[in-house]
């Protein structure tokens, strides 16, 4: 690309978002800009992971929202529920809508990379979503993201240009991992657990955990995840 | 209404939500619950102003969301540049998107009440949003509010049920201040000046000031702002 192409990527600390980031910058947008927010996780591993990964040299900025989820209740990331453990898959599709739903979540996150985003005159939008392995999430679905981007082309200066890139949403895990490693991402980095220790060691039995095993396992990639004893 | 129909109404504080408040209470809507945000306006009369509107006796619960848009710069509202004064209505329209727009404000505040009206189960939102006195905010625009709630209806639980109602959006103003004088509202409790004294006394010279004056005098009702001396 001759023409810098600036991207915000919605950046969690997650194995997700870290592929999310590194496929941005292998399409070649560039100058790159991250986003996590603060809120009001149960701990605050994820958004150290974050603020790692953000450290890498095609970041220009990262910014860290801080907004209160919590006051709203309603989930167990933000501590108003034990977080499942050691469920299997059937499991977790069976529940519906899972415990760990954060009510509008991703509705709140490209709300603010949108406002962001229009600051900057830069209309591409990464987020790591991903409607394969875990689809209890109502706000990860294809159909959202698409509905989300016209509302933002209406409400916005952008008149059409704004457009959310979901690269990972028709991938399995397993897929993200390969993608991720052929791109060099060191998914010692990242951060996945819903109930780490104080170390930030995962706890290997939340369903986050769960998955993220599976995939690697699945990908024939050693997991680099440090688990608590 | 036999059954309660909870409602959520954003309430700025100004007349336009003022307004919107007391039709949600006339459409028999209850109980009542509205959310204000402190998103670094150069001033404070405005959440005071929700805050006293709030109190109405209709209403269960009055929150304020803290949300700092100030970090992303760009309007005049949150301090980053000047407040245009004495303006005619065809500098108005002529100048475009104004720079009083805040990026995405709009899209982020129905997010929020989204994530609200997910927890209380609530899916009716009013919003009090008009397209026809001053059409340069792109996120007050018809369209966008119906893209935006088929965006909400496809992230969250609502599944079809989530409803954003702007009854103002094809209201000039005289006929708001009419709708709202009918039913009770006190314009004198709302506050819309962009630029007020530290008393809260309006300017009676920026776009809204101006706007709001021109209303007052085409609904025939008397004015009860207090303006500078």
């Amino acid at each position: 690309m001759i023409t810098p192409t600036p991207a915000i990527i919605l950046l969690s600390g997650g194995l997700d978002s870290a592929t999310c980031l590194a496929i941005a910058r292998d399409q070649g947008f560039a100058p790159l800009y991250t986003m996590a927010f603060d809120y009001g996780q149960r701990h605050r591993h994820e958004l150290i992971a974050a603020a790692q990964l953000a450290a890498d040299g095609a970041v220009r900025e990262h910014r860290v929202i801080r907004i209160d989820l919590r006051q709203f209740g309603g989930s167990a990331l933000t501590g108003d529920a034990a977080v499942p453990k050691d469920r299997d898959e059937s499991q977790m599709s069976a529940a519906g809508v899972p415990i760990t739903y954060v009510p509008a979540r991703n509705t709140i996150f490209l709300a603010y990379a949108l406002a962001w985003a229009e600051v900057l005159d830069a209309p591409n939008v990464f987020i790591g979503v991903n409607a394969i392995d875990y689809s209890g999430y109502p706000d990860c679905r294809p159909d959202f993201i698409e509905a989300f981007q016209r509302a933002a082309n209406l409400g916005t200066k952008f008149a059409g240009r704004f457009k959310i890139h979901a690269p990972l949403i028709h991938l399995t895990k397993a897929q993200i991992i390969r993608r991720g490693t052929e791109l060099g991402v060191d998914y010692g980095q990242t951060h996945s657990c819903y109930d780490p220790d104080e170390t930030g060691a995962a706890c290997g039995h939340c369903d986050s955990c769960l998955l993220r095993k599976k995939g690697f396992e699945d990908a024939g990639v050693p997991d680099p995840t440090r688990y608590h004893a």
